[in-house]
């Protein structure tokens, strides 16, 4: 198949490497409207050729969209106008609520299929692409019985590609849980790193004094804002919820430090670390699932 | 030499492997509460026997205190009342003020040197112990100028072979730097840990939809309460101000996010993107500084 990756950063191109080393392409065809983006993924061997968005569609099977979710919801119905009969297209966007409405009713809506891969790292750009990045992650789809047979059996062969196990959510579902898992941590990533930074006017002692804790705790700050703003804007109704009540936890445990009742304070933190029984949950779900689960039923 | 370790999880334990592994001393003296820890201490060979505290004294050269901060302010003046002249005694607290405090006084202050290890992992017990944890990292010393030359050249020893630079601040100038940038990403793990837990009742959506990130995020949630707590009472005054600032841009970010003033909110992550730079700082300063410093001036 004949693929085209409108985006060349961190989901696109990986997505990218994962299709041609596993053979499934004949061409890989980029388009990015960042002119040396799209340089550099030709030049690192991500994609074959750049192109326009027409032309690359008029030769191909598949068109994977990365690009901000502000972007998809532009895009998409625009893509869906001129595709051929026979291509699908799928989206990575983290949000899926407001791109679903933005071709429900398109008289291509079939040829679509709603995706998020729960995989990624803090870089941004073509350099960030990495081999394997999806293996035994999570692919999520929505509206399901909103695409083809002839587009999910596509789009089956290439999360298989990917090593990505599917599951399925509706648009709210997935905003409203990611909202709580992912984009909070986000958010309390760039806001310590933020706060760290201006109340330790000397940045050595950050030099100094961090150590792999801290690293860890921040390294999301490091994510690109042209990805995460519009995710924040469309989900604005969950993630607010989320940091409403991220925000009343922090100022119940301030509380309890001000008022000295260290037994509380101790009481609180022993019941935070139930998230070790929660991570290890999650680790191990990774390690279990190296089979791939097909988008079809048999 | 001969060194008593009291405490033996991850940091006592920890620094005992690298003080046997260097070949610096004779023997390694184990000294815990919890009889468990002290027989696996020894199992897994990082001390050569267990003791009581009186008895390990009376035949060390060196102690090292490695235990909540809560207990080093009751236990260090009565381990001070019995050393021997030429016994030294070093903690490795995460506080520095209430520690030196509670010696400030004593009429063998001199013995004691007042240490913190900017090393860890969210583990603790003598299983989370590891060779080379200190490796290239930071070692604050306080008050340096009450602890003997002695004391400073025996020091100096240890931290040699932890492999560890040394650098000089004055208690209350470590309490509030380190309340900033270590305290505060462990309050912020611990309640996003526990909000998400809170605000996720199905633990089933947390496994599949989290990501690396999440987990990177909530890493420091994993953390010792019996450890934490005791810091984040003694160190209370600056801890608060570093959370209140952080409560206060997590309001902040919440009102443009309501406001969907999402240029705003795209400004702020692109100024917390800095991090990035401050943080690759310190893995060049880590990578940098294989040479060790010596505590003794020439």
């Amino acid at each position: 198949m004949k693929v085209t990756v409108v985006g060349l950063g961190l989901i696109g191109g990986s997505i990218a490497r994962d299709l041609r080393k596993n053979g499934l392409t004949s061409e890989i065809i980029g388009v990015d409207q960042n002119e040396a983006h799209g340089d550099l993924a030709v030049r690192l061997g991500i994609v074959d050729k750049v192109s326009t968005l027409e032309a690359a569609l008029s030769e191909s099977n598949v068109c994977i969209l990365s690009i901000p979710v502000n972007a998809v919801t532009k895009v998409l119905p625009l893509i869906l106008d001129q595709v051929k009969d026979s291509t699908i297209v799928i989206d990575t966007g983290s949000t899926k609520a407001a791109i679903c409405k933005a071709v429900s009713h398109h008289k291509n809506r079939s040829q679509f299929v709603a995706a998020h891969p729960i995989a990624g790292t803090e870089n941004s750009g073509p350099e960030a692409a990495l081999n394997g990045l999806f293996e035994n992650k999570t692919m999520i789809i929505c509206e399901k019985q909103k695409s083809s047979d002839h587009a999910l059996h596509v789009a089956d062969q290439i999360f298989r590609a990917l090593k990505v196990r599917t599951i399925f959510m509706e648009p709210v579902e997935h905003d409203k849980h990611v909202a709580y898992v992912s984009h909070l941590s986000h958010v309390s990533s760039f806001l310590l790193g933020q706060t760290v930074m201006d109340i330790e006017k000397d940045e050595r002692n950050i030099f100094a004094l961090a150590g792999s804790g801290f690293a860890s705790t921040v390294r999301l700050a490091k994510s690109s804002p042209d990805m995460w703003a519009p995710i924040f804007e469309q989900n604005v109704e969950y993630l607010s919820q989320a940091l409403l009540e991220y925000i009343m936890h922090l100022q119940r445990f301030h509380y309890h430090l001000m008022k000295k009742d260290t037994a509380e304070v101790h009481r609180i933190m022993s019941q935070a670390n139930d998230i070790r029984r929660v991570l290890s949950g999650i680790e191990l779900n990774e390690q279990k699932n190296n089979k791939v689960e097909s988008l079809i039923e048999d």
